[in-house]
């Protein structure tokens, strides 16, 4: 067991990190540092400080983090248009670097030795942290209780608790599920999840209405972008974490990103999970928008075959990694230009483009048009084009190759 | 002007195809072949035999080609999940290279030297049609009369027909949009379109029901696949085209399919595009979602970072290239183990993935399970793994490389 | 320790593996079944029979799998002309995938629950040794004691050989170079190598002389493919195995493919190797010059684009993966016209491509020309070609984007 | 024929350009400006004066854009070790782009409405003048004088020259080959390289000498880069052109650079090329060697997997292009660490690294080593690492998939 001087615990408040609380000051005799995020998880942070205290902890970090998360993370992160496997917006991928950076920095700024956190030893969080924790601090030792311990069991759990006085809340019945939540999701996995023909039950859902409970009206919405960021809604100027705020409003009202999938995990297995993603889903519909009148066709394409690479490295935990950094730069470089406005139809769980405009806009009518176009654009050019385009396959075909 | 002796036309039996059939046969004093395709667009093709005959044609080929349409070419595209440019299903640019196959054959068959059809200079179709033609028969001619002709006005075009005594329609207004159909989707551009901001009538749309018009009750459908291609609907066998028709009827009746975008075309501007694809949006849905259980990831990773490659190339008219084929050969060696069954849910325009279950399936409860799992995968495995991914950010960082 | 009945061994009769086969007998308690490959490493390995019976291995096993080695492993990766970063030829990975392949099948037969190799838990070729053995064989126990024991010194396994009578063959002085050789190369690491400034020793290098000695005449050679594979020399149709040692004898008679790099392991490290590869920086170079006048462009650059990923899966050891054979799928679909003559001038440690013939050649002298080409390419056609490909970056100019 | 005022000439001096100038006063009725520009093609750039001068030309413009185009242009390229088709170094493709830059910027200052080049309608120069032409100035008018005129034979050419007093040099034979020149490369194109499978005459190098002819013994010589780019040969810091022409005149001498490819051009047909590239041949395998120990693992890889797609961009004419920028971007930003010095053996034709150091260094020799490493790596992380990366197609071997 390796000599462990003081940690830094990723601290929820709950009963699960409060057991590993415990079980590190008792397993490795050390001092235990609590580190506490509002990243728009929707509960209340504060209540976790008499909970550390009780529990013996000296130095209490209790954070707001939610303006950083949107801007420094979520936002960079749909400027690439990234989805994981064709569907996941990586709600819960894009939360853990953060997390990893303000664990290694608490430990530079208490003379930490460690950090500790909750994931599990099949999950994908768990390297998300640690990779994090890693590239930032290459010395730090990190534990992960649920890959050492022999508390294995939800049984052996209550009953260390209860062992060690940590208060167990029993207000209702505890969920089926495994969750988190963030300013960009919420997710669901185990429970009936664990059979994929099975559906998920209505009551689960708890950020969003069913479609079929939303309302009959749909609203319509304008987004306003800034270099590829969305600066405005309706208009209204609004900070990164509060337009994310407002849209998973808006969305979750109108039943709004929903998803249910199989993913395949880092770490090798397929896993099922669900999600919910109101403004995050909205995002991403209405920043292709602006893209496709304000991007250069090449610039978007190139983009489009990197994303899921870039998806994927974000997916397993390489945010803070060179090369995720190098496709950032790449992407960065590309939205410079992609301004302007953005009109969306919210109606019963569709989200749909109606319209797109911006000063910087890259379509021209007079070309496009089926009219008469004074002469903008020569049909006769497209004759050659067509011409040395087929050239190397008119070659092969006069050589006998079957197409 | 080159010297032409016979030439296949690509031939809808209305106006515009009409007037380059006369304007051949006057320009060129050759004679036409017709061709005429009935690929699911809706409309009767066996009057177009009469049209011809009346304008001098002797070889007709009017021809039912549904099923080869959806097997060998919707299919095909569907288990590249190929979406262009995030969000179009290629549904007219899918139907061309069959067209140009078709028009390639018959011209061997009836000693044509050269084949004609009736898109504009402008857009994608020129290209995909002239790029099959010459793949596949490398000495064909190919006209182009609206590259060629000086009938660049409506009012001209329609001179044009009453000197040469050919039929107008007049039964109801014209439609201000260019649309194209098949099986696959119905498209619209043109008219107020040509404004990125408008949105589109409602009026305009002709496959799908509004959102809003669709039923209260969501309707749950079973899909079953065989090697990728879906081979049932709710357990009944169905021929391809017969799957996609009933999809495209069920799909469109619970509002399903429906996008409005600005898309960049192979001939360097931007249009607008809208369309309605209901059965192909499903189909798009369940295969990914029956992949998700029986693909690899790695093999589906490989075929998401391609997949906007092989979305272009159809896109721009490369289906009879080798490079085409050659990802189609990748693609199609993924897809022996994709068999299974997979659940929807449609309502107001969403298609939601509710099950998917399959003999080939790669999902493990026993091994992703957040309960016990009898030691089917071991925790500690995980640390290893972290560890010597992230050995080389920890070397880097060691060396005072910022991350 | 795990429960194990009987062991495959990869055993080369050394003094490392004769080591491990005693060490396994006692540790495990276990039968140990020897497998011995002739893979072209340029030693017998009938010796091996006798030592291993005087370890006690009922089971023996001694095989020479030069030709299929060469046929289906080094010539497939062949044709994707693959080079892991810009440099190394993967002669020891290319041959794991086999070694793996007979191991498992050699447990199959004799009934074995584990297999067990000599590698170490620094390097590569235990990735690729345990990730054949696991995606041939799911099942399956792998020992690898380098990762176990506590022999970690040279002292500690000498005074283990002779506790237990091992004969330590004492002729000569030990290299102090980690060597592996097969048909394919020979590789040189450890020693002075560990210091990336200093230069190898010419005492090092076995398989070449250095190109100072090469003779002063060069020597011409034509090898004749047949779909992408060599299948003659001089015209003298050859194996592939005998094709690749003749060309080894030549190259290295002639100072061709020594190569001095410092490589990225998977398991992270950065390490320094060197390389004698003769026979394979031939046939690379030849196979890229047939590649070049019988492959369409595009497909030629869609393998150049994915050889670095199909080249990182061999590397890495996933020879045996899903991806490895999509991707393998795609290459040999691309190889049926690579068939023709290339001539080489091979001088002093240079390869260099004198000429290429072909009947399925593409190359068109009557177009390519810089004579009069009788109109077989119309130069007009290229304005149309290079007006529209600009189109899309003339648009951005006229709207004030910076080029 | 298009209305023209004046028009910049990218002009030799030579013959052909010189009937150019005379063709399209007359043609155009038009004044003529000339750009001649030093690239270091390796003859004076300044006799160009008298001759525009005696063909009227008022405004002369004769540039030395040496170093601007070697850092500007080269070492950009060089940063991501481009090589286009696996061969060839890009060296006319390079200078382009920098021409094309100077005949707008000259328009600009001139007041002219169009450019002109003497490029053919079959090669690719006449794609890259004028993609960076009309990418940098959208109205521009381009003259491409051998796709409109009918001088189409040597004999028309010289006839025109001799009618209108064109000063035809006749000292020494003409070349056979159509050559470029520029401090990166000289190319040959036509005579009997027509024929691919004629090797190449020994008198039509120039650059470098044969290997056979080369000094007996090599020469050692030290890069040191800063940030990715040559700043010093020996220890002696050097401008960018004069590191690249020292280079060119030691790897000259020693044989170094010769190339002989089939390649395919842009416009779709294959064409033989013979390339000498000393100093950017030495350059090529010295930037890699650096980044070899500076470079982490995946940003490396990540270069290589872009490398084709970036060098496809410069060979087809898109250096102006978003989309070169983007990747340029992405590249630049891995070069900041790739700081130190690489040493070289130059001998006969051949460049072996020998030794590379750097204080940004990523090779750890107290992991990578064979000897103890006093527990900077415990080997038993590898069987985890191992085990999960295997999870995935051991799940698959379990359900029977064939590997």
């Amino acid at each position: 067991m390796a000599d462990v001087n003081k940690v830094v615990l990723a601290y929820s408040g709950g009963l699960d990190t409060s057991v590993i609380l415990k079980w590190l000051q008792e397993t490795y005799a050390c001092e235990v540092v609590t580190f506490t995020a509002d990243l728009g998880q929707g509960e209340e942070v504060e209540p976790a400080r008499a909970k550390a205290r009780t529990l013996g902890v000296k130095e209490i970090y209790i954070e707001d983090l939610r303006e950083e998360f949107v801007r420094d993370f979520v936002f960079p992160m749909f400027r690439a248009n990234a989805i994981y496997e064709g569907e996941y917006l990586l709600g819960t991928s894009i939360a853990r670097p953060l997390i990893a950076k303000r664990l290694v920095e608490i430990a530079n700024q208490t003379g930490a030795d460690a950090v500790s956190h909750g994931a599990t030893g099949k999950g994908n969080d768990q390297v998300r942290f640690e990779l994090g924790a890693y590239a930032l601090k290459p010395g730090i030792k990190v534990i992960a209780p649920w890959r050492e311990w022999d508390l294995t069991s939800r049984e052996r759990l209550l009953a260390y608790a209860e062992q060690h006085a940590i208060p167990i809340e029993r207000h209702g019945k505890k969920s089926p599920y495994s969750m988190d939540a963030n300013l960009l999701h919420i997710s669901y996995e185990g429970g009936i999840l664990e059979d994929p023909w099975a559906e998920a039950e209505e009551s689960m859902w708890r950020w969003s209405v069913a479609p079929e409970q939303a309302p009959d009206q749909p609203v319509y919405i304008e987004l306003s972008f800034a270099q590829g960021d969305v600066v405005a809604l309706d208009g209204e100027a609004m900070s990164p974490a509060t337009v994310l705020a407002t849209l998973n409003k808006i969305g979750g009202a109108h039943g709004i990103g929903r998803l249910d999938i199989v993913e395949n995990r880092y770490v090798g297995m397929k896993s099922r999970g669900c999600y919910e993603t109101p403004g995050g889903t909205i995002l991403l519909k209405a920043h292709r928008a602006i893209e496709s009148i304000t991007l250069d066709r090449e610039a978007a394409h190139l983009k489009d075959e990197l994303m899921p690479r870039y998806a994927s490295l974000i997916y397993n935990g390489y945010w803070w990694s060179p090369e995720r950094r190098m496709l950032q730069s790449m992407i960065d470089a590309s939205q410079a230009p992609v301004n302007g406005v953005v009109r969306l139809k919210l109606y019963k769980g569709n989200v749909s483009v109606v319209g797109r405009k911006s000063d910087d806009s890259l379509f021209d009518a007079s070309i496009a048009t089926f009219e008469d176009d004074a002469g903008a654009y020569d049909q006769k050019d497209a004759a050659g084009f067509i011409k040395l385009n087929a050239l190397r396959m008119r070659i092969a075909a006069a050589r006998g190759r079957s197409a």
